[in-house]
């Protein structure tokens, strides 16, 4: 405990991982910090650890449990692992939420389907304009990204000004939203900053960040050269790629179809915040039927190949009114993201079983990233020149190196994986202490913590099956029929012509038989005699031991 | 129907996937086709499509079901996916298996483990050697890959000469094994090929192959440089790169010792078939207690990430005899293939986090693919030169994008993805039929088939839990206790402080006891009602709907 205030950052969420960021700033004596949230952000479940679950995010209790000391949220831009959370934790913060307008629109339409008040989230004006939050101020300095008008946070405290970057690229022509600044960065920079912030993504890939410019040629000529249909997918909020992509189409002559709900969302919200330049007139959905293939460009969801979105629709051959086939040409306009790899392959394999002409963005021809690469990050480091520097959005080796990166540059950094609350106020980065951090769930309407067993059990099941077991005993320990076995996810033919729900009630039975009367009366001495039985017969059978679920009855 | 006799190609596994190979060729009419079968590999499993699965192979039965038409198996090494089901499904082929001493010392590892006479392999002679096969003469044609005596097979028949690559890589200095011979295969092509059946893996990859000569340099380099300790992965069965890693080793005058089983059982057999010359002497892992990290090199398992191989449990510190930190190198030589990203990313974070420097792969410094990429595939098609050339061993847009490439070098090719029979006795590979494939799962000692619904039962309790509930009745439908509910990965706790359960209890009961009781002397219909209340209450109180296992005991 010290009695004078102290500037603290925390990660709760987003550092150590690439998802579900929520960052905190705190300012005061341990007695009465004051904090402000950066980002409210989710992770995307999978089968291998999360099965059934709809969204992962930070548990924020740490801000949660002292909510009355939180001033502000801020939502730095409109990816899901930025402000995906927004609804689902918004009732546990109870803070007024500030983003800019293409941002605002977006979280706007999460709370209100939510059932949440959308007037929660304000609207922030750029830098130079500053919100009042408790000690700090905090304004929105515009900068480039791959979504519209993603900003980075100039955090005036009394201990120092901090840059908090979000989620940016070095890109001067990013054409939808604005562009990277040097010289306004600068400007910001001039009276000096305490702490960066930094994005850590990208600090592994060595050359300098292209231009989402530069995509504009090689996407226009692969559409003009097209012969049959053309559909393209990119990341829905990447409103500069899709209207490069429809620009590409309408340049070669053609209508232009946007599919997927969440991409007509994006539009609609881009639209509405006055963010969506020179974009052609669409063609509605009912004009596919009377289109001729070459004269159509689709541009569709689903770049990370997911099962309901329209790429894998097309490529399964599941969508009622658009077939793709042969000579029609199909590109990925994204990269993949680490996980995603066998699905997007198999929609891959199965537009190329339909004869369909499949282009990707692996080799950068047809994508660039929305991130800052090794050298831009040099590059800001020596513009901004902090301080301190805390590498911040990417896994533990991301920011291990970009700390690296910047203590080779001469800057302190620290090294704050979620959870690590950082003392920013002096000449470097001091640890102070350790928040609680962990994962929620939303699982169905409930959250559900990563640690309270029930996705293990999920994952036992898969992995083990399961025999159910109904036993029937009267209060003396009489049973009263042959034990009955429900078989889950094994094989219940047997060889020869047996079952393995026959042969574990038969055991199940026997063993308990064989014990006295006195000792079925405890339904634990039952239970352990079934499994047992259970176990032993199935090992030997079928080679595995399932879990057993026992549900004994007492009849009196 | 055909009363002449012709020569069919049908990939049972391995033409539309990369991995478990099964390839098969007939010769004869249709009454009297005689069989031989090339490759009986597996495929690994994974949590998103089949959880709890052990391995995966192809379903021999268009084989099996006419297993006295086979004349023998051969097998063109030792890698699993070529390899890995022979134990599993030799029962039901029951023919002579050919192999080379490397390759046959792991099939016969693996037919001794599972009880099966290792002796049902037979040692293959190389080229200019054939073996008799009904109407085929077999050759095993040496050629390079990363796993020694990798080779291509020669097949004369009465329809002309085949050449099936296998897996290979146009490596004229593979260090262990024979390398690529441009003058041997071209002296076999001499009197013609009827048909090239070629591994399409790297087509994709626009550059001329490495050789694994190229990587000597840089890892001695490397390993030479480090301070403290170093640990380095590989597949356990690239028997060269092993070689390379302990010279490297050894030239930095540092003590070697190789961990993890799979990685010493190679070791093993590659002594045993004469094909490990000069590698340096292992010190034991005994000794590892008595070196200093700096004079040690450890090579190890686990290049994919596997939880249980070495380098996932010296990345999280649970392996009881060695400790890698600060200072230490880590290198994987290695690739990341397709579906581990994950899992490898982990492992590489935990490393950082120790303090251990990591290098990978991927950039190709310290690993090189073992297949031929694409100027290396046409440059066999013209050495060749066939009639007619077949893809295998790739994704389907792998097989399509190799037919292009022969078609585009003049020569016919045949886009044969698993069950498509090839005629390939004409001028070009014309499809004559149809062949049932599918794909078996090895779940404990069973083998379970991939439609049987077993593994899509899993994965339906691990997507959304499960209530079961046990119902007591007498047979006039009197209800003799209340319902009884068990929740299984589910949140049973509610945010009103009762529990799922039990408003499930009391829903279900009231719901039962609300009809008539005739209608509760039907299973169906209590079955029917139950599960109703059961999914409502979850939809209202969870906002999901489980599976429901419902077990009615009626007492008498």
């Amino acid at each position: 405990m010290t009695d004078t205030a102290r500037l603290h950052y925390v990660a709760l969420g987003g550092a150590g991982e690439v998802g579900m960021n929520m960052y905190a700033y705190g300012y005061g004596t341990d007695e009465d910090r004051r904090y402000i949230l950066v980002d409210v952000g989710v992770t995307f479940p999978d089968m291998e650890s999360t099965p059934g679950v709809d969204l992962i995010m930070a548990d924020p209790g740490f801000i949660a449990d002292q909510a009355d000391r939180l001033e502000a949220i801020f939502i730095t831009h409109a990816h899901e692992d930025h402000v995906g959370a927004l609804p689902h934790l918004w009732p546990r913060l109870k803070a007024p939420v500030y983003a800019r307008r293409f941002t605002a629109e977006i979280a706007r339409m999460k709370l209100d389907q939510a059932g949440l008040d959308p007037e929660i989230v304000n609207l922030a004006p750029p830098w130079p304009e500053q919100i009042a939050a408790g000690p700090f101020r905090v304004g929105f300095l515009p900068i480039a990204h791959s979504i519209p008008e993603a900003s980075s946070l100039v955090i005036d405290s009394p201990a120092g000004r901090l840059l908090h970057t979000g989620d940016y690229k070095a890109d001067t022509t990013p054409l939808v939203g604005e562009p990277y600044a040097p010289e306004l960065i600068q400007q910001v920079a001039a009276g000096g900053i305490q702490a960066l912030v930094c994005d850590s993504t990208n600090v592994f890939a060595p050359h300098p960040g292209r231009s989402e410019a530069d995509l504009a040629g090689p996407i226009t000529e692969l559409v003009r050269k097209a012969s049959g249909m053309v559909v393209a997918t990119t990341f829905a909020s990447n409103i500069a790629r899709v209207r490069t992509l429809a620009q590409a189409g309408e340049a070669a002559g053609r209508a232009i179809v946007v599919m997927g709900r969440a991409m007509l969302r994006m539009l609609d919200a881009a639209r509405r915040a006055d963010v969506l330049p020179d974009f052609p007139t669409l063609a509605g959905i009912e004009d596919l039927e009377r289109i001729p293939g070459d004269h159509l460009m689709v541009i569709v969801t689903g770049s990370q190949g997911e099962r309901r979105a329209m790429s894998a629709q097309l490529a399964r051959g599941a969508h009622g009114r658009l077939e793709i086939g042969e000579g029609d040409t199909f590109l990925f306009s994204s990269k993949t993201i680490p996980g995603n790899e066998v699905a997007v392959a198999a929609v891959e394999n199965q537009l190329t079983a339909r004869g369909v002409r499949v282009f990707d963005g692996e080799d950068g021809r047809y994508h660039v990233s929305g991130h800052a690469n090794r050298p831009d990050l040099e590059a800001l480091h020596k513009l901004v020149a902090p301080r301190m520097l805390v590498p911040m959005h990417g896994e533990f080796r991301h920011l291990a190196e970009h700390a690296a990166l910047a203590e080779a540059g001469g800057i302190a950094a620290g090294l704050a994986p979620n959870g690590t609350i950082l003392d920013l106020s002096g000449e470097r980065p001091v640890i102070a202490g350790q928040a609680p951090v962990g994962r929620l769930y939303l699982d169905g309407s409930v959250l559900v913590g990563a640690r309270d067993g029930i996705v293990r059990e999920r994952l036992k099941l898969a992995l083990r099956g399961q025999v159910i077991l109904s036993l029937l005993l009267d209060e003396d320990g009489n049973l009263l029929d042959e034990a009955w076995a429900e078989i889950q996810g094994l094989r219940n033919e047997l060889d020869d012509g047996q079952t393995l729900g026959a042969e574990i009630e038969a055991a199940v039975t026997r063993d308990l038989e064989n014990v006295r009367p006195k000792e079925r009366q405890s339904d634990d001495a039952v239970e352990r005699i079934a499994k047992k039985s259970t176990g032993d017969v199935c090992l030997q059978l079928i080679g595995r031991k399932p879990a057993v679920l026992t549900m004994i009855n007492r009849i009196t």
